[in-house]
């Protein structure tokens, strides 16, 4: 019979394993099952935190550095990442900007920024790369994607001309863009922001009242970030014609796609499907038996966007249609639910009944138990 | 494509499920993923406690009873079931004899006796039936199965020719064996008697100093009765030329083996491979394309005379070679441990950290999710 082929394309375990490591595990233990299967070890990523290190493991290389500032301001290094190819950087919102990065400090909704990211973005445009694949999520700052701007050399300017302050704050204050000293091949790439919130930017499910509260704008604060936003949301209308106030996933990392759509005709795409593609997702499922895809915890967020979904998805589309197994910590989405969305079978590393710190500190030897389980069942189920 | 043939021939849940319940949930599972499979459905037992229950539940009709006496002579009703084909009886020793029916009076170790149990078998005798599957387990006595041969018509005298009192304490004083009275058929029947122990009858891992403790035996009480059936052994070796100290098995249930192995040529066999013959689980395997058995937990002791144990041997004995699943509560033993003894996956109901009373309450949904999962992905596989 033909060796088993299978794809390991798991996202990280938060908290627990990284998707690198999920991954060695899983493809372990189907070696342990099946000494000569063809094993492809994908790790994944959502397109938020994670991964560029994600990326990384599949490209292999290092990454590369820039100096630049934090959130608030403060000196801080960033790396970025260029494709085996040379042609697509990818950026991670948080490396520069994110709220960890600045969790030392008292939150400052108000002023923190995304500057740093820009400044990340116009190293890679000096690298002469032709997409960027900005991945957004775990932000600092919520200022429509201004600091990124500004980063890459434009204008923010108030009525009287004068360059309005980093952060959302600025936002409530800008009459006009100045894009003359944008950086020359900014508009030329190709802009792919990894989203995966379908918020949009303003109003009740916007970046300011859902996401706000975790990076400090409370009550008030958040009510004047809103009001920024559909400030912003005016301004990039009447400067680029486009509206993107209620566009779906605007609100995403304090509404960065508003600003990065409006100005660089940048596309939002869910981040699974996004990072699918990166790491040659579809090829290797072309010619499956079977992919075992896995994460933290697996419920209805993740059959939304996030790595399972995305997984499911492109094996749905894929000529031989293999099977895709879910291993997670825990399972909380009942299993018909999971077979809607193309996830033949979900099952979770817990051994029976067990404290979380126990089980995640079990974590790398139960997964491969696991993954060396639905091997087994698989090959006997094929013979 | 053919349908699914599934055979869902799992043990009890002990403390949550019976066999026949934790069958409908899976085979419920099953359905939900492949209606037109064919399901079967074969509770089973490991011969001991339960044993009876699981039976009816696939021979269907309903019990016999018995007015006989518990271990410690008040009155009681015991069950016994005949087969469809009416040649085989299956007594359970614990219906009559079992400890939890004097679990409301303090322990009587050296008087408790299977008596009780003699009275179901005499009146199986009288039925008709050609074999007599006696079920072992759950004993509350020590008597070396004297109280199963006195039910039975035998008398057990003392030096003086008087009868000696009931249970271990008697079997101190048997000097001699008087078979007259015996049914007239009890050495006709086959009897087999289903053990789950390989505990010799005396000595250090016998029927006295192992088990005696949990009957109320300790310290000097056990070492009365390891001695009092070490005296039974010489009796009946004397009266019947077999001996029986040393008998694998001979220990199980307070002894009872060593008595009827000696007086009526009694058979020991793995309470699980019996069961599973009695309720027809070879025949089942034959053409079948997917086995799921289960218990509460599947450990080290599973792949040793229990249920699991039992199925995988009859399935790798099979034709076909279906692969066994085991669905259940907590999965201790490692996979490579299950594979070794042909059980191609194990998998706990468990989905994710959770206590024991929660998993507990939860059993039958978890376990109709988790063998739709099964089912899924075996299913998927054969594609």
């Amino acid at each position: 019979m033909e060796p088993l082929r299978v794809v390991v394309c798991p996202d990280s375990f938060k908290g627990s394993l990284s998707a690198s490591e999920v991954a060695s595990a899983v493809a372990e233990g189907v070696l342990d099952v099946a000494p000569d299967a063809v094993v492809a070890r994908l790790p994944m990523a959502d397109g938020g935190e994670g991964t560029l290190d994600a990326l990384l493991a599949v490209w292999g290389g290092e990454p590369e550095t820039v100096a630049t500032v934090d959130a608030i301001g403060r000196p801080a290094q960033a790396r970025w990442v260029v494709s085996p190819d040379g042609r697509t950087a990818v950026v991670e919102l948080a490396e520069a900007s994110g709220l960890p990065r600045v969790a030392d400090v008292p939150l400052q909704p108000l002023h923190a920024s995304t500057r740093g990211t820009g400044d990340v973005a116009r190293a890679a445009l000096d690298a002469g790369v032709s997409e960027i694949l900005l991945c957004l999520g775990g932000s600092a700052s919520t200022d429509g994607g201004a600091g990124i701007l500004t980063g890459l050399g434009a204008r923010l300017l108030d009525a009287e001309g004068r360059d309005v302050p980093d952060g959302g704050e600025g936002l409530a204050a800008v009459a006009s863009l100045d894009l003359a000293g944008l950086h020359p091949r900014a508009r030329e790439v190709r802009w792919r922001l990894a989203v995966d919130v379908t918020n949009p930017l303003v109003g009740e499910l916007g970046a300011a009242q859902v996401f706000g509260p975790q990076k400090g704008a409370r009550d008030g604060v958040a009510d004047f970030l809103d009001d920024a936003l559909r400030h912003w949301a005016h301004v990039l209308e009447a400067e680029t014609g486009r509206a993107v106030a209620e566009l779906p996933g605007a609100g995403a990392a304090g509404g960065v796609p508003a600003g990065l759509v409006a100005v660089l005709d940048a596309e939002t795409t869910p981040g699974a499907e996004l990072v699918a593609e990166a790491v040659g997702l579809p090829a290797a499922l072309a010619d499956a038996d079977l992919v075992i895809t896995g994460e933290g915890s697996f419920d209805s967020q993740s059959v939304n966007g996030k790595v399972a979904d995305g997984v499911a998805r492109l094996a749905a589309a894929s000529p031989r249609r293999p099977p895709v197994v879910v291993v997670a910590g825990q399972v909380l989405l009942p299993e018909a639910q999971a077979r809607a969305a193309g996830i033949a079978a979900a099952f979770s590393i817990a051994p029976g009944p067990i404290e979380l710190d126990d089980l995640v500190s079990r974590t790398g030897t139960r997964l491969r138990d696991l993954a060396a389980a639905v091997t087994s069942l698989t090959a006997a189920s094929r013979g």
